[in-house]
This record gives C-alpha cells, sequence and structure tokens, in this order.
C-alpha cells in the first residue's frame, strides 16, 4: 500500500502466473519418460476419481458451428478449480491443422487466482491414454496381452503405449482406413517393444484381441465394429465418439457389453450410447474403482468403456503438471496487481 | 508432411498465439489514450448490441465457493468465440490481492484456434466503463452533467472518465464508506478536467446528481442507495451488484425506475431485480440501441441500467484489443503444431 511512485514497478510475484508451452510440456515428458508418465497419470486419475463426490460437475459447455466444436470444461473439487478449452474441427486435418487442441488454467479456489496455464493438446493425448490405461486396468481381463487399435491418428501411439505400460499389452494389431496412418502408427512405436501387426481391415485387427481401442477422427455417425467382430472376454475402448452425432459401434455391441462411462449426463449426450435408450443401464467407472460397484462379471463378459473425455480428467493431468513445473520456466504477468488493490488506475497512470 | 527428421523443429506459426500481458495493455491504452480508448470501446460495445441476436448467449458458468466465484463467460457471434475467466473474492482485498482479476481469449469459430489470449484485469475495467457510458449515453437526460459515484475503488476512475469522454459529465461527486478510497480517486482524477467534490455520505454525493453510478464491493445486500435519495430524472447505473446476494439499491427504487438490462436472464439471477419478483418488467439495452423499445419515456423519468457485465462486452473488448496489437508482441506456443496432424506422437519424439 502506497501512494503514487515515479516509475512504474516491475509486476509482483503474484501478477506472474507458470505458463507451460508445447516445447515445456515437451522436456517435462522427455525428462520423466513417457511411460512412466502415463503410469503416473493413471495413478493420479483413479486416485481424484476415487473421491468422485468431492467433485463440481457438469456436462462441458458447447459452442457448436456447422463445422466444428469449441467447448470449456470446468470442474473444482473445492481446493483447486480446473478447466479446459478444447476444439474438434474434423475438416483442420486437410488445413494442415490439428482436429482437437487444447490449452487449460489450474486456479485456486481460496483467491481465484490462476496457478497454471498450460497447452493441453498433448497434455489431453496423455491424459486420454491414462483414462483408457485406468478402465483397461479395472475391466479388461488381467490376462490381456493383444491390443486391436483402430484409428491410427493422433491418439493411437499414446493409446498403445499407456496399455503397455499400465495393462501389460504386448502385442498391438494395427488399423486405420488411411494406409498412411496406419504406417506413421508402426513407425512411431517399432522401438516401444511391442509387436506390431498392421492389419487391412477392423475385422482382421478384431481377431484374437483381448482388447479393443477405437480412436477414429470422422464426425458422422460411423461403424468402427460390429457385433460380429467382438468375440467373449474383450474390453473395448471406445473413445473416439465424443460429441453428438459421433460414434464408433454398432447398437448390438451396446446390447451385449457391460457399459461403463465416467459421467453419465455428459456420456448420455456425447457418447456411443446416445444411439440407446435413456434407460440403458450404465455404471460409472469410479464406482468400480471405490468398490461401490461390481465390474467385469466374469471372463466371457464384454465390457464397454464408452469414453469421451470428462473434466475431472484435465483436473488431474493439469495437478500432475503443476506438480512437476520448475522454476526457470516461462512466467506470464497475466494478472493486474496494483500495490493497493483498489487503486487499478493508478497503476496504469504509472506505467505511463 | 514428411516423415521424422533429425532436429526438433521450431514452432510453426500456427502454433504461436499473441498474448496480450498486463504491461502491453497499458502500453497499448497509453498509445491510444485512456478517453480514446473508452470511445472506441463504448462504439464498439454499442455496435454489437445493435446486431445482439447474432449471439450465442448463456448466463456465465459459475463455480461458488463459501469466499467467492470463478465464472467463465463465452460466447461467439458465429465467426468469433470468446470467454473470459474471472474471479470474485472480496476478502483477496485484505490479503493485497484483486478482487477481481480476469483473463479471456479470442477465437476463430472456422478452426477453432485462439487468435489472441489476453489479460482482462484491465480491459474489464475498460469495457465495464464503456458499458456504463453507453447506458448513460442511451438512457440519461441529454443534459446530465453531474455525476455522483457511490464506490470509489478499483472500478471509479474508469466509470468518470467514460462519463466524461463519451457523455459530457463535468462534475464528479465521490463517496466511500473508507475515506482513503475517496482520497485516491480524486487525486488519480485530479488532472483530469473534472470537477471533484468528495462528499460525506451517499445522501450527500446524490444531491443535485443528473447520473449516480454505484460501484461498491461489498458481497452482502448492502444498501447504498435509498428511495429518497434518488430525485426525478437520475439515470441510475448500478454495477456493484453482480451476483446472487450482492445488491446494492433500496427496493423502492426498483419500483419507481424503468430498468434496463444487458441479458435478462442472467440479470435476474445477479442483477439489483434479483430482490423483486420475476414478472418486474425490464428492458434490454439493446432493444433501445436498435429502435425496437423506447429508452427514457420523459425528463422526469427514473431509469436504471441494473448492469452485471455480460459476454458480450468482453467479446467487444476483445476484438477491439485484437485489432490494436502490433508485431513485435509476446508469442505464446500454445497450439501443438506437428507437421503431420496426425503425428502428434512423432513431434514428441523429435523434441527429445
Amino acid at each position: 500500500m502506497q501512494a503514487n511512485r515515479a516509475t512504474p514497478p516491475a509486476p509482483s510475484a503474484q501478477a506472474l502466473v507458470p505458463f507451460v508451452s508445447v516445447a515445456e510440456i515437451m522436456a517435462i515428458i522427455h525428462r520423466i519418460g513417457l511411460k512412466p508418465a502415463l503410469m503416473d497419470l493413471t495413478d493420479r486419475i483413479a486416485a481424484d476419481f476415487r473421491r468422485w463426490p468431492d467433485f463440481d460437475k457438469t456436462p462441458r459447455v458447447a459452442a457448436h458451428s456447422p463445422i466444428g466444436v469449441i467447448e470449456l470444461m470446468p470442474t473444482s473439487d473445492g481446493a483447486r478449480y480446473a478447466f479446459k478449452y478444447v476444439n474438434g474441427h474434423p475438416a483442420n486435418t486437410k488445413a494442415g491443422l490439428q482436429t482437437v487442441t487444447a490449452f487449460g488454467v489450474l486456479s485456486a479456489v481460496d483467491t481465484g487466482y490462476p496457478l497454471l496455464i498450460s497447452e493441453m493438446t498433448m497434455l489431453t493425448a496423455l491424459r486420454t491414454a491414462a483414462t483408457s490405461a485406468l478402465a483397461t486396468r479395472t475391466l479388461a481381463r488381467p490376462d490381456s496381452r493383444v491390443l486391436a487399435l483402430i484409428g491410427n491418428g493422433a491418439q493411437a501411439e499414446f493409446q498403445a503405449l499407456a496399455l503397455q505400460a499400465v495393462c501389460g499389452i504386448d502385442t498391438v494389431r494395427l488399423f486405420d482406413t488411411d494406409p498412411a496412418a496406419t504406417a506413421k502408427c508402426a513407425r512411431n512405436l517399432a522401438e516401444s517393444g511391442l509387436m506390431l501387426i498392421p492389419c487391412t481391415s477392423a475385422e482382421a485387427a478384431c481377431e484374437g484381441a483381448d482388447v479393443i481401442t477405437t480412436c477414429t477422427a470422422d464426425k458422422r455417425l460411423a461403424t468402427v465394429l460390429h457385433d460380429n467382430m467382438i468375440g467373449a472376454g474383450v474390453h473395448i475402448n471406445a473413445i473416439g465418439g465424443d460429441c453428438p452425432g459421433k460414434t464408433e459401434l454398432a447398437p448390438a455391441i451396446l446390447s451385449r457389453a457391460e457399459t461403463f462411462v465416467e459421467y453419465e449426463p455428459q456420456t448420455r449426450i456425447e457418447g456411443e450410447i446416445q444411439q440407446v435408450g435413456a434407460d440403458h443401464p450404465v455404471t460409472e467407472l469410479w464406482q468400480v474403482l471405490g468398490g461401490q460397484a461390481p465390474g467385469r462379471r466374469d471372463a466371457q463378459a464384454v465390457t464397454l468403456f464408452d469414453g469421451v473425455g470428462f473434466a475431472v480428467e484435465d483436473f488431474s493431468a493439469l495437478n500432475w503438471l503443476y506438480d512437476q513445473i520448475q522454476p526457470g520456466g516461462t512466467m506470464l504477468d497475466v494478472i493486474a496487481d496494483p500495490d493497493d488493490p483498489r487503486d487499478l488506475y493508478g497503476m496504469l497512470q504509472r506505467a505511463r
């Protein structure tokens, strides 16, 4: 607290918010190692899911346009608040842009001040893979070793590596409607230790698979998996269908599978279960983790994780990232912090 | 599109988003001049209000805690999308922090990519003052010259200067329950050309006022203005009451005044009109600007702008700011932009 002074003050520590750029998050991931990071993040998401009732939950706030969607995904546990901004524009790929980009913010609930601003395209890829790994660890047969990976785009390698690191997958059967995507994925995973089997159809990819992950990107009611491709005992992570009008599974699969979701009100709108009645039984994954609901019934059951991505996962990821940042990173002067909080105008005057 | 290469690429132009820090927005305001900036912004908000039906509108998305609120305020006109993050924590002042801080983002709807990330504490102060100026220009008697400014905190000087620049106010009667705030405000406005009259009560401040602006900060049902303080022909900008449980006016004033609001569904929750029935008649300000509804009835009427701050004003402000930024400012590497959009993992590998 003071009166006018001659020189504009430098931003105070309270004015500065750590910023994690794309380059910085990649450096953090390499420092930790991608697989340890995916394992950490899986455990962090599991821990937050176990205390699910602590979180304020709301379906995402979406702004739809004819060619895409921009969404805000906020949540809070009463101590910290997080939100993610994420877009989904399938036509972006043709223009050399990302279909999905994201950034987000972590804040302190007691002051409302941001603690961290971060890129979240890369972080979302990690948390989406970690969430599939968590669902698979919770719902798949423990002896699952073979993954069919349908859709070999931007999310594919992260899915394969998370399921290898967390669930013991050792073989990945790859398929994409574009063989170049499969080749890209196989090339990127060449040194992963996974046995890689490129396939020429989704049917072929599913042969002998214990776990099937679908992560395709087309925004339409595409049928990536048909009922006859799903053998007894399989676990499915259907993560590419994540908005109204975008699904991947034939409805007949839903009638056979035990369906698990993140947050039912959101998944009813965005998930595979938008294809079936609102009374289709589902179990929220957190209930299985916390022992409030059964998971897989037996080794013959088909389990389905109808994943759409939920704000609590981003909350977990941002809190995980906040614990990884070290001094010396980028700080943004984003909070106007006058010496006297009531004297915003005086701060502006002194900056002249 | 290419295969692996040896060195990590520098972030592409598509990866970089302009960032306007607190220091940078202050430099921009000084380059333009505060009063011209307030006048520009008033006209920009007026233009956007006139095309009100173009905007997607929703009440803000609020996360309440016992000591404050964190809100997201999104809107879009179909070509651009904007949101603001803003907190409200009255106890922050005692800790030397701002009650309200804000930042925001402007994006392109066709790609979902952000165009601008900006501090918005300073920008919100400007747009709030510009909105009051717009309401005053639209609703007050044209010969209004004397402003009573009740609440002399962070918003006060901006209100006084906007009403001087836009509406021809030449005299400001100041009152705050804390005389130090009034002294701060008078000191800051000493060279503004306004005649300043510090007063020892709200009643005294209102004597002879043509326009009354209340911008107090206590989060409680405080009564800043009583009915007997409001003479015939006065225009009131009640802008400090902006969330459930926070109001400034005695209900009797509402029954006498013609009430104008930004976006009725939000103001019913947050504004002065939360004190009266849901059938209390109000007019949205944009309807007056567009000629769809009458404004002030006659020179004797009391008009009330029950301002709570709406996302369209932030949209206007971010678009205005976007037009002011020049090359050489801060760019943030916030968008992961691999050469092949499907090869996010390859981008991560190459950054090792």
